[in-house]
């Protein structure tokens, strides 16, 4: 049976271009949004309101979450008027937020005692990604779903991999949080050292994008921070509770991270300068700020 | 006045192949090399045999060298058979090796003494780049003679960059190396990370990779490190080398880069294990020695 | 009113050696552990046995607890047969372990609601100063109360500081263990250095522990680890526990310590190799895997 | 035969008060400093001014140096009118500075072919030892050289030990720094934490000092650095020439030690606020700095 209405429920910087595209790749779209004024852009595409995740969840055969951590997935998921009180019995709920892969698998868990089946599926590749239908997505679940699911995914995303069981789409996210932090730091620091040395550290950029050194971050953030532009794609405030969630995991299997670690600390750099809601290129002033003098 | 012959002094890993590509260009190519033997392939190929670099320049509109260290560079340009003394008046001098950005201007103040004109033009881009002729150059010196010597240039890279004075190459070299050192950990703990989650390591590079965290070292070092395969594109010991010329830049202005410094140290954790002729991408077994048990 | 009836919880390798310091200074004191074989030896010494905290509440007028973490200090103070069901109103409870000061100042305010004062008191000294009586204390709560608690305190402690309202202690209490595990780690890299130069490790402790690099840490600590004993006073597990609420604390206060994450992340190295149960020395172990060789 | 006529060079901080010490424990003591005013306060506690140090050298039987680095060493031992060109065979050179061992040993070695025997003995224990005569001094060279020159050595320090051949007393030397760069940055995070937990740092160090996270540092120089006097005991700008003294040691045997590679980025901290001439204890302010906003 093909999968002909999909739900929405968290219209943020990620989830609303998100759900745009399943609008325009034909899907009939249920929305809900916990500040009601998101939904609006939607349902001009088309989309359906709805009142609760429970509605979302009755309405369609998929539901996809976008959110901000583990406890507004529990909410989502499993509180009062939340996807399992909505779901028919084969209704399969796709998470798209970071959260702990504990808390993925615990939940799927929950779920599956009401009938209903989980993927994880957190993403990769900004706001720009999300606009683009070019997101990297990293699934976890059964392969029987994730097949299932595929042209649901294939509407927000260009790379999706099925990874492993419950909570490895989550743990694959990890793993991809590690290498965008120490990614945002190698931009830090190359920069800040052009800038020592006396070099424009736009043409700096310019060449080692186009080398072994090179990255996304690179050449997609390194230019907004050389010329000022601090405008959340992705918030520090969130990549601080990403990169938590990296040291909780690999506290847990004693698996020394000592770089994620640093990141972590020189993130808390720009949180002390009021800054938690500025993008994550914003690590270049901090470590700017390691070699700045008081007063100036 | 075009130019038609250039030379060729250091010729191994990364050498060799672009001195090959300046032949397929159709220039007419000198060379010379410390051991004799590793000339024979570029001989076969076309090129003519000097017996000291002042032969490779007094042969030559333009001389290029691609050795190890300050030293070496030293002793090619300005030592007893060096460069020096054979280039005419007018000679260009190309150094790729990388070094620190004051030998660089050192010695191109000396050449500069003796009639010859010299651009730092270190590369980047690994041996893959050298072979397709695709590397990236970072080149410093005055603008008419970087652009008179751009068609050499581009027989051998792709992203060729006029970065600064004198020394600006070599810097920018530098933030290449930040860069790609801390790049190299980025893709070292999330492997260590997916391994320590029961992850697929292939699995979620692929998926890392197409998202915002990828980077070259991901596409391209990653898969080998996870296959075993260690084999020297870049030389540990090499980075390690760089990483001091790094450190030391940066003691110099004050810039502190805890992020290189730690890369650094983890290096030397691969170097005490005695891999120190491996590739780089041997910094992914230094991140998982620190999460092994003695005799396993 | 003079304090004679104390009572203690948790007969632990700190807790024990405090409570029979009581029974030296002339208190009577009532004490109750988990595991009921524990507070044989202190009968032996003239303790009282209780059959719960409750009871030991009842029988006295100042109780004391020394359990691992946060959860052990709510259910003895809060939970069923817990400190505030046998207290009578103007009880005094002072916790001598290591949790989170939001914790402390948590239970303090519901304890209070229902008549019982309590003081955050941890300690610093390990087995030994437990044992001699020389510990350090670091007090948080209300002055009057401090001063009437201080002949108990000074039973068990030789340094007794009132640090600030409720919390405080527990937070000076993290700041010592911020002191301390940077200055094991102090311990560790000199030790590895020593080695490294063929220089005897015992007798550089003698003389750098005379200096202006000298520590409890290197004058305690560093003979046992040179002799191979990983015996613990206090155990890597616990240290662990303590860095993860240090790393907590400054999270919330967007405060970044690089160090601490480091020693965090190399503690996390001695847990991989299974050893989480060894006194905290064992973190010379750790520095010196980095420089090991697979195989030896 | 006994020792009664002492050579010094070098009377800075460190070495008047250790000339002063030698003259007050009766020997005749010829000094010679590289700016002459500095020798005014030795020549009236009875000291003999000679004009170089090869008459420092021709007028004793032990001279002993303490400068600022290598090359410094190098020029006095072995420069013109230097103490190899004034000493009678048999004559005994005592080098106090901190120098690399290799260098050391390089020395050693070259004096000893003209007749010189030399000790490595550089000290510990900062300006307050210095004057004192509490010195922890750590010994290289030969046994019997040692024992001969135990009086001189025992004038000016408490704690003297023989840690080995020539170049031991300096990597002895080189493990001080480590432990000590590293105590000062548990000081530093320590201070930061109790200032963002809102308690009074003083009374913080008064308990945690006696308990098993003190150290010399944390007695001696977080009082200074809590009052706001950051006056050289020992400066910024030498620790940071042993922190790299230190890394290049342990470069070379392949040492990996990230908490001191750590400590050196944060002293350019320092360094980078223009503040290399202030005492060590100025690492606060580069901890405090993490966390400070700009503008504040």
């Amino acid at each position: 049976m093909a999968i002909e209405r999909v739900g929405f429920v968290g219209l943020g910087i990620m989830g609303a271009p998100m759900a745009a595209n399943l609008l325009k790749a034909g899907f009939q779209v249920t929305v809900w949004n916990r500040t009601p004024a998101r939904m609006t852009p939607l349902l001009e595409l088309g989309a359906i309101p709805a009142a609760s995740p429970a509605e979302v969840a009755s309405a369609t055969q998929v539901s996809i979450s976008c959110v901000t951590n583990s406890p507004d997935v529990e909410a989502v998921a499993l509180g009062p008027a939340g996807i399992a009180e909505g779901a028919a019995p084969g209704h399969v709920y796709i998470d798209c937020s970071t959260i702990a892969p504990e808390t993925a698998r615990d939940v799927a868990r929950r779920l599956h005692e009401r009938g209903v089946t989980m993927l994880d599926a957190p993403v990769s590749g900004g706001d720009v990604g999300a606009t683009a239908g070019t997101l990297a997505i990293m699934v976890g679940g059964e392969s029987p779903v994730f097949d299932a699911c595929l042209p649901v995914l294939q509407a927000m995303g260009k790379t999706i991999i099925h990874v492993g069981p419950s909570g490895a789409g989550q743990a694959v996210k990890l793993c991809n949080q590690v290498a965008g932090g120490l990614n945002l730091l190698a931009m830090a620091e190359a920069i800040a050292l052009a800038r020592a040395a006396g070099v424009d550290p736009a043409r700096m950029i310019e060449v080692v994008s186009a080398g072994a050194a090179g990255s996304w971050m690179l050449s997609n953030l390194a230019p907004r921070a050389i010329r000022g532009d601090f405008a959340p794609g992705f918030m520090v405030d969130l990549m601080q509770k990403d990169l938590r969630l990296v040291l909780d995991e690999a506290a847990r299997s004693h698996t020394p991270l000592p770089g994620s670690a640093l990141v972590n600390q020189l993130f808390q750099v720009v949180q002390a300068q009021g800054r938690g809601a500025d993008g994550t290129q914003a690590i270049v002033d901090a470590v700017r700020w390691l070699a700045a003098r008081p007063g100036s």
